[in-house]
């Protein structure tokens, strides 16, 4: 017989010497922990050069080469070129800053390297374990289910699913077309594109998502809503499910979820809230009232990377009926089947109830910083954002060159340089310079959207490292560099 | 006006210690790699004791702890319960190792903690690089489009998604409710249940999966697969995909792609490829000619994590006609409008090109490991397992008390205990019970299968840190277990 050990040579991906790669390891270690302490001190963003695009750009290495060698690499073409959200003055789009504690979860979970699919392995209850804390913190039922995502895009599309198959539980089998009519849901016209994105996956089609439009707060109206759905039930549509937004993207504006749920209940249709940030202030009572209705919810999606500061990815989805949950996904197949023991045992199964099969551990890193920071410090730095909020607010409104776009409810704050006279195109490509010009000075990382045709320089305020000094620094530049903009045209 | 700095507490999630922080960092890096290096010398897997799964369901921290009490948590009820596919002898489902490299990506691309959706920053480009590369190992066209996902499951997702928008461009903004017939997609019945959620969840229905009957081999009939097409035109469906299996997850069998190829040519419809695994043989050259048609395709879905042995999780997709990948996805909001400078400038929308808008820097550990090893290494790694497979195969073709129970055409070998006399139903209890006893005595993981109704025992080898000894120790144990059971039964 053959003998593999004599015939062929067995070589691994291990390190032939383990201590190069722990000194290796250990200075790329010190440089990560060296990168996040100094993250105030770099510019927040640079332009990646030619020559570092061209050093991506080459093709598939075939011989070995030494970890070194790599992280030289990666030191010189990688590393300078980040995003920038690790920065205090990041506030573009709605990014947490992630910490050094994720890191060392991440690092950490990719060590131990599951596979947090099903079995019977201390990753999956961690996983629960966040899962139980989540629900905590929005009220939702311990009974409740729920699983974690890349984030609140897959988180929506997992809930929505689940609602369009609770609703007729024929269509995982016979597919839409086999329904007696035509689903349609509702959400406001401040929605993210990301349930747009769902309705489209599931084959509902972006027609049949009404965009419902919004009062002067950017909440949805509600007697808009209600018509909708009247005029809809009497033209034989199929209302199966209304979104509403704890946190909208463009203004952070909260939806009246109390008084959705009892429009959904009434008409006895899904509720699902997306949450992605904006029901983060849930842990504060001063934010009990505007946030009632969140614990009524059917589903809801969320992040952990946005303003509970936790490293990407990670975000989840908790559902109420979680018969409903495991109805819509779950798929027994013969090299999956439940044993009662061995390390297919266990109940967790995570398969079961998204449309992930390889998942990896990223329950960890949220376990870590919950455990380490404890809800009360948590409290702390989400309102310390509100408040810096409202400070940038002020500091907008005692400067007659700023203008305040938008109410700000909670952590987005929307504005632009304004002078009399211009008209509504040159103030738009005043501001959008202005813009371009601090992310290329690297001060400041603010994003943009368009609020009634104005183009608007856009604070999304998830960010641990931000002082009240990062807002000034903000306001000063702005006003400056629309003054100069001004003064060389 | 309001002074925030002197008003409110300015707190961080900062440590407020960096070199404590730095201490308990270099101390959990050690811990790791001797985790790693260690992985032969543990148990493959243990069960989790009631205390430890009760130190993990506690209600949600209120205040701060110590990074070093998380961490005392952690390495007593996390690390010791892992799945165990570090240990050379796990060969459950198809799972990679990991690699020390891969946890020092894993560590690095969380610090810079980018979201890799849109925009101008290394990170994006870096997973251009990647997925070129992996252009070159599958022969697609450098024009082809791509995108990382966390594994194969939502890689067949998405490319199931173009195929289907693709074919009727209607579907995204009507539904699928308002297309004129019924869609229907085909695949072998040995095809692994992601392709069954990704047609229930793209509402065309699981009973619109045809699943086409295999030969011996466990290879698709393609005369039964033509019939069916043709009885589906005459009845008025719509056919739409072909799906090929390049490595089925039972026994790693290969379909006819090329056959597959001009049928789909034929029929004009879409070509996609699951080669979660078993595309990865392409780099063999004893593989060209039964790997030949995965260059055809006008999809394929794969992982790096399991026969790259990348951490999990990462996998991905490329999509022949670039197009088509970007209508099936792209979405236009206000709030994420390209611009031609600053942060949000860049042509790599990855956010255009699926469903996730939130998404880690996955790529940097493909990136490393493919850097580090090699094409070259890779392909003696592949082989090596490739050849255990035969090895194994050998053994228990050896030995009168185990029967080899299917084709072993690559790394997949599922074989039994067998015993002259005994009822089937004997057999299959008796085979179950020797794999409840090898996961619980730590000594191997392979997992199982079903075959024609027979409970058999399945090693799947994507494992670096296998050894030929390792075979030997499998089935001398079954042998033992099987021997003691009888007897004392």
């Amino acid at each position: 017989m053959l003998d593999l050990s004599t015939t062929v040579l067995e070589e691994t991906i291990d390190p032939s010497n383990w201590e190069d790669l722990r000194e290796t390891g250990h200075r790329m270690l010190d440089d990560m922990i060296d990168y996040i302490k100094q993250s105030p001190d770099r510019k927040v963003w640079q332009p990646i050069p030619a020559p570092v695009k061209e050093a991506l750009d080459v093709a598939v290495p075939k011989e070995e080469s030494s970890l070194n060698e790599v992280y030289n690499s990666f030191q010189q073409n990688v590393l300078p070129y980040a995003l920038g959200n690790t920065h205090p003055r990041f506030w573009g789009w709605v990014c947490g800053n992630g910490s050094a504690t994720g890191m060392l979860a991440d690092m950490i979970a990719s060590a131990m390297n599951p596979t947090t699919s099903f079995g019977e392995h201390a990753d999956l209850y961690v996983e629960k374990q966040v899962l139980d804390w989540t629900k905590e913190i929005y009220g939702f039922p311990r009974s409740s289910s729920g699983i974690l995502t890349t984030g609140a895009s897959l988180a929506n599309i997992l809930a929505i699913t689940t609602a369009r198959n609770f609703y007729n539980k024929e269509i995982r089998k016979k597919g839409i077309r086999n329904i007696n009519g035509q689903l349609v849901m509702y959400a406001s016209a401040e929605t993210h594109s990301c349930l747009q994105k769902a309705v489209e996956l599931l084959g509902i089609g972006s027609e049949n998502l009404r965009k419902i439009a919004v009062d002067e707060n950017y909440q949805v109206r509600i007697d808009l809503l209600e018509e909708q759905i009247k005029q809809d039930k009497a033209n034989g549509f199929l209302p199966f499910c209304i979104v509403g937004n704890a946190g909208t993207v463009n203004t952070g504006a909260i939806d009246d979820l109390e008084t959705l749920a009892s429009i959904a209940k009434r008409e006895g249709i899904w509720y699902h809230i997306d949450g992605a940030f904006g029901a983060v202030p849930k842990l504060l009572p001063e934010y009990t009232e505007r946030l009632k209705g969140v614990e009524l919810a059917d589903s809801i999606a969320f992040d952990y990377h946005k303003w509970f500061y936790v490293n990407y990815d990670v975000g989840g989805v908790l559902i109420r009926n979680p018969q409903a949950h495991k109805e819509a996904f779950e798929i027994n197949a013969s090299y999956l089947a439940h044993h009662e023991r061995g390390i297919i045992a266990g109940d967790l199964n995570f398969n079961h109830l998204g449309i992930e099969l390889s998942r990896g551990f990223r329950a960890l890193k949220v376990w870590m910083m919950l455990k380490e920071q404890g809800l009360e410090k948590y409290s702390r730095l989400v309102r310390q954002n509100i408040q810096q909020a409202r400070y940038l607010v002020e500091l907008v409104q005692a400067n007659d060159q700023l203008q305040l776009m938008a109410p700000v409810p909670m952590n987005i704050v929307c504005f632009r340089f304004y002078k009399e006279g211009l008209s509504a195109d040159k103030l738009n490509a005043l501001n959008k310079e202005i813009l371009m010009q601090l992310h290329e000075s690297g001060i400041a990382a603010p994003s943009f959207t368009v609020i009634k045709g104005a183009y608007v320089i856009r604070v999304a305020i998830t960010n641990h490292r931000s002082k009240g000094e990062d807002f000034e620094i903000l306001v000063n530049e702005v006003q400056r560099l629309g003054e100069h903009l001004l003064n060389i045209d």
